[in-house]
């Protein structure tokens, strides 16, 4: 059997200890994949003394994780640390530099900087990789750069947060409201104790980023990845979609429109209402799933484990296979000199079906005085739902669906309630996906 | 950008047009990804005249079929004539003992010979790959050598026909019976003219051994998959499976089970009832997908159309594209040297839980017969329906759900009661798919 590929592992968290068990468990399977044996040679993390519940001692134990990049005796570089920028990226830069493979389940130093290194690493020829950085043990990183390599892709999407779609799948199940939903999130460990990053939406941003330049074979834009979270979701908007259709569900949505210089690329994350009979309505829990939709392939679905120490491991050693079989390839399908740069599409020239709930006092002349402003915007309701007045401090929460439009009259609708004493909440908008 | 990579075509179906259009569409995409032009030099059918609607006038054509196999100026042979013997056999040997890359969609070829056609591949250093061969456009054989390559996987499952889940879900729609949806099917070009490959489960068989060779590191044994078809189905199956929380779905399940020389594999194609929140129960229409749990991935859905020009169309390209960059790798994952043979595992020790329908004479004492066989053989009633006189001949459907215990305890029953004047039909026995 040919030679060993030499892993280097810096960070020794969840996953980096689930990195071990699997390469220790399945060794010999992973050996007849690969071709040859993977070896994890050196280890890293800040704290040595720590109890991981795993043998350290077969490992070279490094002090400094900088200095994994240039062991003579390692081909790859795994990094588990974490953090888009700092030590991470230094370790980065310095393994693609000295011509290692780089493996990352980094997605926040993916989604800035992986443009960066991928250039790096074509220019020393190093294989770099991060299937574990989008939707954990998913292979939709393969899925997307080669499955799909054949097709042009126009619309990419999906649930990308495990953590969200654990608590607005449970709001649904209980009833329960946002907050209470989340502390119970935490308390099982499907929410960090600081969530922001997860309930804001940034954390499938990174996500969808790294999709988006993968399918479109554009260059990488997170900063233009337009953001909102679930945190204005409440557990009557569930009730009032449940009461048209649909469910809510946090989205990432990618997608590329029109040709040539007039390319626009569309990314946002936002809370969407989902048609039951859609695939996306029936992913629930911790669960992610994307979706890829191509000329020729038509409509794809990856769906799995978005996270947790196992499923990641599972990724990131799909990454060593491929690298120790020499199929790594160009880590966004692409050589990275050939990712066109694309402008950001104007989100309000989306066409499309909004829901938008509104909170307002419980007096006469409220209603008449939404639907004039949506006339006089040009948007057309089709439905309303006026409930009655169970939500908080006496007010009433008025849902609506619109009819097929411009994005942008929605907003010239809300700007011109703007200021009004009647609307005792700033209104929520979500959008209908489109089946 | 380097040599192009010439293929030659054989077979000019909806699939083999699917094809030409796909690679003309789609062309400088496709450079671009596989790192260099893909370019079909010749093509062969049986008629030359025939319009199929596209241009072939840039191509050679090739009367003799066999002769693409040794062109000097082809690099890979494309298979699109089907079936798994004859002309197709003859090229892929031919292909590949000419060290050409041979790539095909044909499942009931790979399911009988593509042990034979790896171990010639590998013999040859060329490339042998068959995406399209499984789940049309869906990149499941992919995700299953590369994707999941780090897992041991125990089992792996799916909706592998797409006419049988159309005629299932239509018939769970509509309730009609199946004679008049496979009609239906037909008049809509879901179902061939002869539609027994499909409605027997044979094309699902053919499907499930490729994937559990792959998935298992096995080698193929397609002989080994014991298949049932849906003809024996009823609209009153389907009516009770709802009532009782499920949905009835034709599902290819491939169990690994034990440990070296005791390992077994349980390949079968059978209508299963599938619980309502498993994910392969909002599978409809001529959709496929399949399921691969991992020690460490977990479960993971893919999902996709299962047939049709162009999704079978983008699955043999994205092989192309592989082979064009040169990753093809191994067709089933390891070296074909290093599949092992694995015998069949005896159905009766599953354990699990079964939906018998009885088809009886409407008098007294029949259920006490029924039951009375049952307990004999050692089976274990969870809950029992016996529906009122309205199947045809004044016959009465009486349905039941057994507790978990071991299959070949079901049979034992069944054949106590074999020849029992108080059964007016064979039973239909269908397995409660394990969540």
């Amino acid at each position: 059997m040919a030679e060993p590929l030499r892993i280097a592992l810096a960070g020794l968290g969840t996953v980096g200890v689930g990195v071990i068990r699997l390469i220790e468990t399945n060794r010999d399977m992973i050996a007849a994949r690969a071709g040859r044996p993977i070896e994890i040679v050196a280890v890293t993390a800040r704290e040595r003394g720590k109890d991981r519940g795993v043998d350290l001692s077969p490992y070279a134990w490094v002090d400094d994780m900088q200095a994994m990049a240039t062991r003579a005796d390692v081909d790859v570089v795994l990094e588990l640390v974490g953090g888009s920028d700092g030590p991470a990226l230094t370790l980065a830069r310095a393994a693609l530099d000295a011509g290692k493979g780089f493996v990352t389940a980094n997605k926040a130093m993916v989604a800035h900087h992986g443009l960066e290194l991928a250039e790096l690493a074509a220019m020393k020829q190093a294989a770099f990789a991060f299937e574990a950085a989008v939707a954990g043990g998913i292979p939709v990183v393969k899925g997307l750069r080669e499955g799909t390599a054949a097709n042009a892709l126009d619309r990419i999407y999906g649930i990308l947060n495990g953590t969200c779609n654990y608590i607005l799948s449970e709001m649904e199940q209980t009833g329960a409201d946002f907050g209470e939903m989340l502390a119970s999130a935490q308390e099982k460990g499907y929410a960090e104790a600081d969530p922001t990053f997860d309930i804001e939406g940034v954390d499938a941003a990174h996500k969808l980023a790294i999709l988006a330049a993968i399918g479109f074979g554009t260059r990488i834009d997170f900063e233009a990845v337009r953001t909102e979270g679930i945190t204005q979701v409440r557990a009557h908007d569930i009730a009032q979609a449940d009461s048209l259709g649909y469910v809510i569900r946090l989205v990432g949505i990618a997608t590329l429109s029109g040709e040539g210089e007039a390319r626009r690329l569309l990314q946002r994350v936002r809370p969407c209402l989902v048609p039951f009979r859609h695939p996306l309505a029936a992913v629930t829990g911790p669960t992610n799933a994307v979706v890829a939709e191509g000329d020729f392939s038509g409509r794809l679905l990856f769906q799995g484990a978005g996270a947790g120490d196992k499923p990641t491991a599972s990724a990131v050693v799909a990454d060593l296979i491929d690298i120790a079989r020499g199929q790594a390839g160009a880590p966004f399908s692409v050589p990275s000199t050939s990712l066109v740069e694309c402008a950001p599409a104007d989100p309000g020239e989306r066409i499309g079906r909004d829901y938008i709930r509104f909170t307002v006092a419980d007096r006469p002349g409220v209603l008449a005085e939404i639907t004039a402003a949506m006339r006089d915007a040009g948007v057309s309701i089709e439905s309303l739902i006026q409930r009655g007045r169970d939500t908080e401090g006496g007010n009433v929460a008025v849902a609506m669906v619109t009819h097929e439009g411009p994005e942008h009259c929605v907003g010239k609708a809300l700007d011109l309630l703007e200021g009004s004493a009647s609307l005792t909440a700033p209104p929520l908008v979500m959008p209908i996906l489109k089946d």
